[in-house]
């Protein structure tokens, strides 16, 4: 394990317990490395929020690959959404931290998300294609539905049960009519 | 039309267009009030804020009532969740600038915004006794369906068609299966 690999996961795990408040110096701690070395790997706070959220969404990249393989078209589809929405408030709590520190859009996390969005596209195109899901919605609409549930989720306080209805209702207005 | 009357009205109109930063000056010179005219009436911007977001609510709140009247049950819930969603960007932002300005959720905005929830479950119901809603939703769900909806629209450049697609699926989702 690289010691950028081993400050990432810090992070990961700091930003993620004690919100993205949390210190340059906390992560330095957990990673076992002293804070010089972060800041050899990651010169900004910006920097390093940047590298935690490009990294979330690149495992939600590869699960989308690994649906794509594995599952059938509907199920794959519908899984990856409600495995985006599960793991949005940490993910806008990120991104809200990335805003405040300065970054921008243009970053790793940015260029990430915009690969998990062709993705989803992938996904909605092979199930529209296996006829699980309706012709007549395009990936922009999915999309801003999927934002919206997943900003729903991190501002509301929304019990697990609670989520699985109104994803239920979200999946099946995707169903053909 | 009383001063606070045209206060309010101005400060609609300026912090619609403007965005929720214009100053109180801009809201007292539309006005055509003094400055001081408008800290007697609204002693902080926070207040003032809160009264405008507070009259926007009302407003949705009044618009529920005359649809519950005036339209079939199933119409009526989703006309509302319509307009509910298209006023959602101007609310949002005024909701976090007063945030930003100390307000709290305790206002009168926070008050006519629980009145606003109540009204969408006093629709929910009338549609599902009516057999337009499934039956086996309930408000918390719903409402976390048009926070989402109202959060997207806010954060995501949507245009109309694709705003009304992404809420086709969702009423679609709604119906009875």
């Amino acid at each position: 394990v690289t010691n950028r690999a081993r400050i990432l996961e810090a992070a990961r795990q700091v930003f993620g317990a004690g919100g993205a408040s949390a210190s340059t110096e906390a992560v330095a701690r957990r990673a076992g490395v002293g804070i010089a070395t972060v800041f050899r790997h990651f010169p900004t706070k910006a920097d390093l929020l940047d590298a935690v959220l490009a990294d979330r969404f690149a495992r939600l990249c590869e699960r989308a690959g690994q649906l794509a393989a594995t599952a059938e078209p509907g199920p794959a589809l519908t899984e990856l959404i409600t495995e985006m929405v599960s793991d949005a408030p940490g993910k806008i709590a990120l991104a809200e931290a990335l805003t405040a520190a300065g970054g921008d859009e243009d970053g790793a996390a940015g260029r990430a998300s915009a690969r998990l969005q062709e993705a989803v596209g992938g996904l909605l195109e092979r199930a529209q294609r296996a006829g699980a899901v309706r012709a007549d919605i395009g990936l922009p609409e999915l999309y801003a539905l999927i934002v919206g549930m997943s900003r729903a989720t991190a501002h509301v306080p929304l019990d697990p049960d609670t989520r699985a209805r109104a994803l239920g209702v979200l999946f099946d207005g995707l169903a053909p009519r």
